[in-house]
């Protein structure tokens, strides 16, 4: 049943790109309220789409961007019953004077591997998602239908922490919970010709910190030496979460932290992965982390805290003399299996009465909070999941860990009792989050392929 | 001859105020390119003013704002020649949105001493330069010229470093150098009913520190725990900058700094200066700086080390969970007497080579330089000066420290080889470079009295 469906997408690749390229040009950020209509167009946008595949679709309203949910009944009988999801938000695009062209009009450049789309969202998510939409679609003008129940479900707060799908899972438990797999496309290949399956991601506690000291601004010469200054005071306890080993020195942080077993140690070991090559991926002279730490274990399976932003005081041009009533850090903690984010939260609420020092106050507040996820790499969805990559790349798909957070994958455990099958496609270089964020053409073009061999394998009952 | 002076002073009054808030109406804010045009015309009007009063005036280009230089002949004779300077340049007024009228429409309103003027540069220093313009004024009017020979001096860089007045005034030494002593008004007084003249004034080292990790932002899920981060290495870099009792780490840092000696601890327990007060005056629950210093030890004969400013990675609304390629702080010294600002400069230089950590880089930038000043308290200037003051305020003017910098004062002795006068009629909550900056007309009115008597002194041999 695959081999006229791969037709089709070879056929169609020129529509599927206008497709996607129509989707990236909808500046649906989520982050900034100004976006907020474009979010909503993008929802509708994606509504259309699955409506011409026979979908019943639902607009969800939120307190936040809406949720898209939809369903397609599949041939009838028992079939297994899939559900995808996806974000159709994306991160902002400044600085962007970085970018060789317009963050929001997709261009098709030459790459290494051939062609690759240059865009806001090009890979994470629009380009993932569209992978399985066209792969869908194909199946379905091939064979009349789609050879699973299928349910689709699109969110437009992925980029800021997905705070009202959690809620919307609880409300919806009963229909979504009827799935037998979550299927998503928003993580990395190991490289461009090695399918990878991610079986394990951190998880993300988002905070931002203000400080603040003297009710108002301060000239530094009358009163400097004689107060606490507020951005001191944060630059104190920003460089205290951390010891000199780089550890995080929240008491309590790693009680919950497993160590990797030997068997994950072997695994990362025949990865043979190359520090040099990674770091000067990420521009960067020297490593850094906890000391003594292999690379796959720092970003894998151990926490972090990292500063996010820092803003306060004079920020102009030249020179002004003021102690500054206020500053402000985003900090955010990539948290691992076993720990629990509100947790952590309390413990860095606590550490931060403990480190501000008299004169001067530190609010906490909690942007997002989502916990990491471990899917049993022997599981028959996953094995299935892996076979099906193969079937187009000619070799397996190899189970790897991913240092990102994507709550579906946890909450599809905690709250629908379903693992998550993370296939994802993009390459390290492809500048998620940065200026000129791409996804290559090659890769798309094998993901659509891997989607449909997955739903081949499941129309002839091989999982 | 100073009764009929101080009458015209008091029938004046209103004239001198509207005048006083023509010049506060130009937005000449000296750090902010935007406002170079306000700066001139600032300056324009000043010239207008002195030639009113019969001054010959010149306006000197510079690569920053204009210098203004003018001069009066006085009496003839073997008449002393005073050197008056004032800026006319303001800080910027932002937060604007914390004002309570706008910064550059003068605004006269009730205060617990009468009436205040509330705008940008109301005190710093257009005020306070007023006050000696309208006792020039006052006296030119009443006896048909100036006891003095007179040369004026403004310049408009004031408040970010001076950097272009240094090399003119070593042009112009020649003719600035005849001068027997220089007069300021850009200081405080004890209290609103105690004067006081600034014997001495701390330095100041104003600069800046990019500290930058990755060639681009990075994913903070993907590599964070693998790389250093620049912000939270910058957060590192100005934590170590302090240690736990507050002195700075900079080797050599102290080396310079005197102790002050018996009569000096002395005349500050006089003062019997109310530490609580001043807290609450600066909006703050507890104090901060060097442990087992006094309050005007840690103002007056203390350097000190500050954050001014703070910016980098994502600052927007939300969360962004970026690892950014960099962040800049604006950090400043106050310097004391005998501290080479140069010289510290270059250690702070060699402090951030080695607490800068490997995979990122710090690059130091000197926005100005300025070392501190002290004055003898018992030379016959400063004696005639404070009797000057005593003459309106029924009490003679105190000798105190101040925490700030006047490059003037360091530059007046350095390099024309003259003591100032530090006549400062300002408050100590009159919110200096703060929203709603104000000066109290009372102060201003007494201001131009005094300034008015130091001329009388002089007129009747009384120095």
């Amino acid at each position: 049943m695959l081999e006229p469906v791969l037709k089709r997408i070879d056929d169609g690749m020129d529509a599927s790109i206008e497709r996607w390229s129509e989707l990236l040009r909808i500046p649906s950020v989520s982050t900034d309220p100004a976006y907020a209509d474009d979010a909503r167009r993008a929802a509708h946008w994606l509504i259309e789409q699955f409506e011409a595949l026979g979908f019943t679709m639902e607009l969800h309203e939120t307190e936040g961007h809406p949720v898209v949910l939809g369903h397609h009944p599949g041939p009838g009988g028992d079939v297994p019953h899939l559900l995808y999801y996806g974000h159709y938000d994306v991160q902002p695009a400044d600085p962007v004077e970085l970018w060789d062209s317009g963050p929001f009009e997709p261009t098709v450049v030459d790459s290494v591997h051939g062609k690759k789309v240059v865009a806001r969202g090009a890979v994470d998510d629009k380009g993932q998602l569209m992978m399985w939409v066209e792969a869908l679609r194909a199946w379905q003008a091939e064979h009349g239908t789609l050879p699973v129940e299928t349910t689709v479900l699109l969110e437009g707060e992925e980029e800021i922490g997905s705070k009202h799908l959690r809620p919307f899972l609880e409300a919806q438990r009963p229909r979504l919970a009827a799935a037998d797999v979550c299927v998503v496309s928003d993580t990395s290949m190991w490289d461009v010709d090695t399918p990878a399956i991610t079986y394990s991601l951190r998880g993300l506690l988002y905070t931002e910190i203000t400080c603040r000291g003297p009710s108002h601004d301060l000239h530094s010469g009358f009163y400097g030496g004689a107060v606490v200054n507020p951005l001191n005071a944060l630059a104190r306890v920003l460089a205290d979460l951390h010891d000199d080993n780089g550890r995080i020195r929240i008491p309590g942080f790693y009680d919950q932290v497993l160590e990797p077993g030997e068997s994950e140690r072997a695994a990362w070991e025949s990865l043979d992965m190359d520090e040099a090559a990674f770091l000067e991926g990420a521009g960067v002279t020297a490593g850094g982390g906890e000391r003594d730490r292999s690379l796959p274990e720092r970003i894998w399976t151990r926490p972090t805290g990292d500063v996010n932003g820092l803003y306060g005081g004079y920020t102009g041009a030249g020179a002004k003399t003021v102690i500054a009533t206020e500053g402000t850090a985003k900090v955010s903690f990539r948290l691992v299996p076993e720990q629990d984010p509100d947790a952590i939260a309390e413990g860095f609420r606590r550490f931060l009465d403990e480190h501000t020092p008299a004169g001067c106050s530190c609010e906490l507040t909690i942007h997002s909070a989502a916990p990491a996820i471990r899917i049993d790499p022997e599981s028959a969805w996953l094995r299935t999941a892996c076979a099906a990559m193969g079937d187009i790349y000619g070799r397996e798909a190899v189970p790897i860990g991913c240092g990102g957070s994507i709550p579906i994958a946890a909450w599809a455990r905690g709250i629908l009792g379903i693992d998550t099958l993370l296939m994802g496609f993009s390459l390290d270089d492809d500048a998620m989050h940065s200026p000129n964020e791409k996804f290559e053409i090659t890769c798309f073009e094998r993901g659509m392929k891997s989607h449909a061999a997955l739903l081949a394998r499941i129309a002839e009952g091989r999982v």
